[in-house]
């Protein structure tokens, strides 16, 4: 099973697009649809903020209702608290697109990204829609991941192929970071889009995102923002005419492999590109009283600002990590405690020890690993640092 | 009641001093004393963090055993994460004090701040104590003031006076910033010493430095990061030979007031002197379900990085504002939601306002109102804004 990265390459039976309708500046592409030739067996989830925008809404009605076929989504306007017009607007997405395409508009998923607040100038959208219809075609995945894109410095779109079930199935995803990331608060996710052509029966399909999302999206953070419009959505047409996957058969164990070989990538992918993110870090948290405390133990330090901006100064300052560990309501006996960065141990058992080499952290990769001795619980996240990069994107945000 | 700032003014029968031990670089003040003619009524909160630095340990053990006369803590090393040698050294500093003014160690309380990991060089605290016992004298604050600062710009310190129970009694306190400040986090607190003339019963004393912290320092954040070695204690001496206050009197009334004017004026001078800093920002969350969903998203805000940089940027991009809000499990309609910046509505009832003047943030003060219209719970919390001056402290510190 091998990872393929901007493939362009989309599974059997489904197209897609991505062009500029004029919400983003520069005639830069901020609208994307992904459309698939037979109904899907589709599966979601979405933040779990109290405040959720308006798409979110529409597209959950939508799921509710039957057999996915088609998801338009805009980058350069979130659509939330927008209120019954934002709502409208989304409705109208759908409408639009199903007219474009012949569906009932209940088969459209629709997604936003961007400025919160601000009404969606979704005539321009309705104006683009036919354009967009007419644009779709097989290799038009990575024009759809360059139109959800708002910060974000690269694409972020991979695939992996895998024989399944008599045939081969291919899972390919797109996502967009780079800010108001911390989507593991309760299930909660930014934007990324999954399609294989695998057959999947939907409860399955259900099942196997969430497991996925999990160690993948769940698992990262860049500035432990959460965020009002974070989807995740996964399509499944079964034109690669394998055996029917249903969930705890060995082809579902295969093909949840394959899906977390590509909601893997997309995550590491979007804390590589974190907002001025200079490192990827790597944090293992081993030997926890708990699967659930090695948790919040790895977000604690992830979500540091004293530990995220050490990093971004390649300072090997462990006594930072102590203190975002000392933080977590979590067992925990320092006495015990070993860490230890890109291998090498800073702690050992209760006791500092002293760096043989300078500029261990000089690198882009940082691995910290902290060793609690307390348990069988373990996690890993991933997460960016704190850099000057960060504060000047976000101070002059908008 | 007036405050008076950075006076040098003790109340009666208290002397304070401060010197350069040569813990920290270039000769800069690193030892601090207080000390009381007579014993004290002694009250203290520490941080609750699971890891506790080795000072804090040995102040709850003479917290325990009877009136305390003096205090003494040092600047450029934590003495946290130390072992027992650091325990012992907590210990031999509180011993060496002890020796040198004639007192019992267990009168003695120990603080420390600075780097974790690292022994603390005791010997040059030992070798300074007797200086610093002569240097002991009636306008010594300023000069331990300035002996707890580590990244503070500027020394903390303020007085108040005031007639009580037949007699004119005074409170005066320190503090130090700037950074791994979120005290808040269950009765954490920073470095921060008070004293006071008055005459007051240990459990009252006790009662009334819980209320006063509850809305000063832990109604503040810089960073959202809790130290190992916060801690704020408070010496009653009686000289002032007032009537002795006792808990639920209107004495004590009074009292609370003096104390929360000293504790929330430190705590503010904190926040403006929080690393980086060039906003100072108040958050009152009105109108919540309960003061306890107040004060999380009063919090959820303070502590959210996308605001505190739109803030740096003086930027009123309240859509931060609302997914900061909406990421805290509290009850929240955002239909109903208010919120204003510097006085001027930019969200009303669930509707964006459009802002008619330009540059309302450009300011130093930024005043932040959110009205959930849900109940009556509120709170008002303090920060500061994230700006390329923090990543600066922070990647290069140590």
């Amino acid at each position: 099973m091998k990872l393929i990265l901007n493939s362009g390459y989309l599974p059997q039976g489904f197209l897609a697009a991505g062009l500029a309708a004029g919400l983003k500046r520069r005639g830069r592409r901020d609208l994307g649809l992904l459309y698939s030739r037979v109904p899907c067996a589709a599966a979601a989830l979405f933040t779990s903020s109290r405040i959720q925008a308006a798409p979110l809404l529409v597209s959950r009605r939508h799921l509710g209702r039957g057999k996915i076929r088609a998801l338009i989504v805009n980058s350069g306007n979130a659509n939330c608290m927008t209120g019954v017009k934002g709502i409208r607007a989304a409705q109208a997405m759908a409408s639009a697109l199903a007219a474009a395409v012949r569906l009932s508009p209940s088969q459209v998923l629709v997604a936003s990204t961007g400025i919160i607040g601000r009404q969606l100038p979704v005539e321009r959208i309705i104006r683009a829609v036919p354009k967009l219809a007419d644009a779709l075609c097989e290799r038009g995945l990575s024009r759809m991941a360059e139109a959800i894109r708002t910060t974000d410095t690269f694409s972020k779109e991979v695939s992996v192929s895998l024989p399944l079930g008599g045939r081969r199935v291919t899972v390919s995803g797109i996502a967009k970071g780079a800010g108001m990331i911390a989507p593991r608060m309760r299930l909660a996710t930014m934007l990324s889009f999954i399609v294989t052509d695998a057959a999947i029966a939907q409860g399955a399909l259900k099942k196997a995102l969430a497991q996925a999302v999990a160690d993948s999206f769940n698992a990262i953070t860049v500035d432990g923002c959460m965020s009002t419009n974070d989807t995740v959505a996964a399509l499944a047409n079964g034109e690669a005419g394998n055996r029917m996957i249903t969930a705890g058969s060995r082809d579902y164990s295969k093909f949840l492999k394959a899906l977390r070989e590509v909601t893997s990538a997309l995550a590491r992918m979007i804390v590589k590109d974190g907002e001025g993110a200079t490192k990827f870090i790597t944090i293992d948290v081993k030997r926890a009283a708990s699967d659930a405390e090695a948790e919040e133990l790895a977000f604690g330090v992830a979500n540091s600002a004293l530990f995220k901006t050490a990093m971004f100064g390649s300072n090997p300052n462990w006594g930072r990590i102590a203190a975002a560990l000392g933080s977590i309501p979590a067992r925990l006996d320092w006495q015990k405690m070993t860490i230890a960065l890109n291998g090498a141990a800073v702690f050992r058992k209760g006791r500092p020890v002293a760096l043989k080499k300078r500029g261990i952290l000089k690198g882009r990769n940082i691995d910290v690993l902290i060793d609690l001795a307390q348990g069988r619980g373990a996690k890993r996240v991933w997460t960016s640092d704190l850099s000057y990069g960060y504060v000047r994107i976000n101070a002059e945000y908008n």
